[in-house]
């Protein structure tokens, strides 16, 4: 007999992107719509959260964008790179909350250079960061790594094998750091699962729900899909769906929701006619899901016969890897079994009401738009 | 020293879709501006072109289409289709060109189902076929092979290694058919490279121009860039190259040339601001060459150091294979290096006046818009 109602201890988004003013305020309050509680929030913004100070001021902005009912909770990262010190990483560790006394800044966010939408001030080399972290592994700041490498054509990488050829990296980190705490970010690949499978128990890994659905046919020629790291094969996507269906531990969700307005996801829309335009421009790579999140989990594992594991995927893993307070007495998220519509997009409020061209820029589509969602978020 | 000037036997190309009215009138002139003077005309129309009274009809229509003092002469095929009987081959191999007495049809074309543009009506197995083969190979019609299979999950393929699952198909059947000539449409993998090789003398290969440039990253959420099969990794972009410098007789130029409207490249286009139908619709898969074709190959191959087997490429080594007459006395083309730029589109001239949207249904894109070539053709 299939579930009708499902009880969850309160999920957590241990990746995601809500961006900068005007947009982050169309985002944020869809934290709390997909079901998540804690929000893990991703620094590449322009310019990158690069510092303690940084990431404060961005964290009591997008704080107040949260609906006064909200029990969201954010919690901030800083972005590696050669400003980073060991004295500014114990800084970050000292940060606490003014309300509720908790540890405000997670980790720090490594991206290769040019792989991912803002990662231009990316690392090249994780040689210069020993002594951050080793701060980082004393202050007990969790190291969040985008795991590809740049294209190759000497060593034949590309957007396929940019996530195998980067594992090497992740072992020796893990070699020499072994109390750092490591996640390996949005795996695609059943190497990936198998790399973070044999690291120690300081090593996590985050999977988002879209690659537990997507493979590179469904990306091919399809914009709305395209993402960083791209989709790979069915095998791929099985070693994914195998590692959550298995409830290992060390793995948990990251939505690595990517809100782009349409117009940067779909170029013609942006060229507004411009034919040479919208074929030389790429398309935003990154899909959003993050009002829809929850929901779209439970409906993503019941298909592939993992839903008992789903409070695993979506909040306990994680909450147990990064050290978070379990839900506070009663709370919890209830889904039902109800079906629901996914929106066709998003719009922000001050632009509803322009043309074609203005809506596409403040206008954003989510993953699944359209699409039937049998599970609803009843409280 | 760079050669400044180049004379070729007159360029073939052996894989072109010029589609039907009214992209047809737009697309049949720029066979001769890309400098082409025997084009392989593709039978993926709609409906296909599956007998021999269709294809004489389709090429009188398209003869039509020609500009006067064109040199431009069109070969058709047939679809395969469990239509096409042995009597059928007959007939079509005796069809003759009312005015130069050659021969009009050229061989069949197999699509697997479901792969590529306008394959819905394509084969799921080869065995039905047997007495079609033999007759094709009695009367020397030549076999045109797309050479994919559908994606599989249990299989495990995907766009990526569906030409390379095919290759055991292609063994197969020139095991069976020793003296039918095959060819091995728009080799994208080094993989297929070697089968080809691997072959007699009468299995041959197109390969087209863009797979001589692109790989992977380039159709990574660039629509403009994706064609069927898709460009794979630098290895198999290398393998391509190798063939073609190495010279080898049986390689030679297809361009798959297809044009699509930019409304239906560009989905967000065609949907004129419904972002749902932008968002689920995916783009064609095509690549345009034909306006720029030699120029295009004289520009790719002298980048990796091949300009000296441009003729061979894009001329001696399929009018060898194709028993197609040499250049009549001392017919050439001739390329000057003088730089052009690559026009951003084309529009069909009854569309030019129209809005936005119109236009985008009678608009194409051609490869490379906007970039310059070096290479220009002057007669």
């Amino acid at each position: 007999m299939a579930a009708t109602e499902i009880q969850l201890d309160l999920p957590v988004d241990m990746h995601v992107h809500v961006r900068q003013p005007p947009m982050s305020s169309l985002i944020v309050p869809h934290l709390a719509l997909g079901g998540i509680q804690t929000a893990y929030i991703m620094p590449n913004t322009i310019p990158p959260i690069s510092n303690v100070s940084q990431c404060v001021e961005y964290l009591d902005q997008l704080e107040s964008l949260l609906p006064p009912s909200s029990d969201v909770e954010l919690i901030g990262t800083l972005y590696l790179s050669p400003t980073l010190t060991p004295a500014e990483v114990q800084r970050a560790a000292a940060v606490r909350h003014p309300k509720t006394g908790r540890l405000r800044i997670g980790g720090v966010k490594s991206y290769p250079r040019g792989v991912t939408t803002n990662s231009d001030g990316g690392i090249e080399s994780y040689d210069v960061y020993d002594e951050v972290f080793a701060e980082m592994e004393r202050q007990g700041l969790v190291l969040n790594l985008h795991g590809e490498v740049p294209s190759d054509e000497e060593k034949n990488i590309t957007v396929l094998n940019a996530e195998a050829s980067f594992l090497q990296h992740l072992h020796k980190l893990h070699a020499k750091f072994p109390k750092l705490r490591i996640v390996l970010e949005h795996a695609t690949t059943a190497a990936a699962v198998e790399a973070v499978k044999q690291c120690g128990d300081t090593v996590g890994c985050s999977i988002t729900p879209h690659h537990l659905q997507l493979i590179v046919d469904d990306w091919a020629g399809k914009p709305v899909n395209f993402c960083k790291p791209v989709a790979k094969t069915w095998d791929d996507r099985k070693a994914l769906r195998d590692v959550i269906r298995s409830g290992h531990p060390r793995f948990f969700l990251g939505s690595d929701s990517a809100p782009h307005p349409f117009a940067s996801k779909m170029p013609s829309a942006a060229s507004h006619g411009d034919v040479q335009t919208a074929a030389s421009c790429g398309c935003a790579a990154g899909v959003y899901t993050s009002p829809i999140l929850i929901p779209l989990c439970a409906t993503l594992l019941e298909s592939f016969g993992a839903l008992d594991r789903l409070e695993a995927y979506v909040s306990t893993n994680a909450r147990s890897f990064y050290r978070l307070p379990v839900s506070q007495g009663s709370a919890k998220r209830i889904l039902r079994r109800e079906q629901t519509t996914v929106p066709s997009s998003f719009t922000l409020d001050a632009h509803k009401d322009k043309d074609d061209w203005a809506r596409d820029k403040a206008q954003v589509v989510p993953f699944w738009a359209g699409k039937e969602l049998p599970w609803k978020i009843i409280s």
